[in-house]
């Protein structure tokens, strides 16, 4: 496995490999591996001849608000990981390097936005889009993998990718669960032990919903208040949102018909967490 | 020669011609070719194993008060010009195939702008930014080769291929010329006669402030005063503006030292003409 710092050699050795026919999976991160990047990871070395993982935590995503430097970072542990997982390049560059002056040039993300965790973030997945643009220039990846715990994330990269022409298959990767159902995230280990115990109604309220959809209710507010309901009725949490939208486009529904999102946001005493379902009514 | 119209089908040669190690040469145009058109094809014939021109007259680019549908168009003669000039492809989509809905993402070009005749055509360059990318992922080029005539697109476009890391080489090939000096275009022709003659001292007023600078001259306000006051003497013309800015930064200069560019624009009564220098202070 080989380390990279530079964009002139990772550019350099990826036109190499693909002018001698190899596929290149990538898996962007931002470091601070978990079950999540494994998966990808996993899905990714089995699916292609190259695996590339990228680790950089890209200032243009943070708010002001948002704390850039408190992000967690441990570059070893991530080294190690990425070997057992077989990646064959991690590409690790500096801020400086990824920007070395103010760019002329950015990518303006104008739609999927100003739902969900992006109403809450303006210009975070202007930031995404930026990056990502850069890094799939670099990679010049076949197939990229992103989790879809990150539902939202997966819909703005599906817009980029179509509408910009990218090359690229985009592949979306399930959420790894705990046994118990509860999505995993490094933000769990904030829960306290009865919120932990409670935090497994998340999942158990996306698929009461699915349950009822299934049985043919087609509202989404009705949806969202039986979700909303089950919730506070077993979890001392507070809800941030719950919505319902068309899937990738995030775009709001009268009826519940197509392929559509359903996701919500809780916070709990020291962890907010997030969950979705995506479903495909016929 | 192959006319091809299908982004599918366009991405579908390209990939196969890259993967066998084939360079990509390409010349991005909105058709109507004429000589400064056939320089860049000429250019990028010889330098690369496949030449690929695009046509395609780009609504992003177009404001508000200016003619989308009164461009220029015939593309029978392009096609003998494109054959003449020995290029493998032409791609030639429809408004519909490059954007077939409303884009969940655009490029915003956030730099050298806000200059020369971008000040009068806001968005202009995100338009070109945006279809440029696009094209980028579809013919997937090693170089690019633009015209200096236009010398501000080039700017923004070595800004875009440098800050997102195409892995693009730009060739910017000289502005052709009519024997007495006159900067070819398709507006030369609305000149009249007498206009005609006397377009030719617009470049006589690049050349003599390239003689000026040479001598030592080094403010920036003279030497517009003096082109300004050669072409007031010379011409029956409106001068649009004579600007001096770094080159390709495009930004504004105490004193003319580095790589800079001394551009200008005038109107005669029904053609408004555009031409510049860059030169080299050492």
């Amino acid at each position: 496995m080989n380390v990279i710092h530079s964009i002139e050699e990772m550019q350099k050795k990826i036109l190499r490999l693909k002018s001698s026919g190899n596929k290149i999976g990538f898996v962007p991160t931002m470091g601070y591996l978990h079950e999540g990047h494994k998966a990808l990871m996993k899905q990714a070395r089995k699916e292609n001849d190259v695996l590339v993982l990228s680790i950089f935590v890209n200032p243009l995503q943070f708010g002001p608000g948002e704390d850039l430097e408190a992000y967690p970072r441990d570059f070893e542990h991530d080294r190690m990981v990425a070997k057992e997982e077989g990646a064959d390049f991690i590409f690790y560059p500096t801020v400086q390097e990824m920007y070395p002056k103010h760019s002329s040039v950015k990518v303006s993300v104008e739609d999927r936005t100003d739902v969900l965790c992006g109403k809450s973030r303006p210009g975070h997945f202007d930031g995404v889009a930026t990056v990502l643009t850069k890094l799939f220039h670099l990679i010049m990846p076949d197939r990229v993998y992103l989790g879809l715990k990150d539902a939202q994330q997966v819909a703005v990269v599906d817009g980029l990718i179509k509408d910009f022409n990218f090359p690229i298959e985009l592949v979306p990767v399930p959420t790894v669960r705990e046994l118990d159902g509860l999505a995993k995230s490094s933000r769990n280990v904030n829960l306290l032990s009865i919120e932990r115990d409670q935090a497994k109604e998340l999942y158990q309220s996306l698929l009461y919903a699915k349950e009822e959809i299934e049985q043919g209710e087609r509202d989404p507010e009705k949806v969202i208040d039986m979700v909303k309901a089950f919730i506070e009725m077993r979890c001392d949490a507070k809800i941030d949102y719950v919505e319902i939208y068309s899937y990738p486009e995030l775009k709001p529904l009268n009826i519940i018909a197509g392929k559509v999102i359903l996701a919500l946001a809780v916070k709990f005493s020291k962890a907010r967490l997030i969950d979705n379902l995506i479903l495909e009514i016929v």
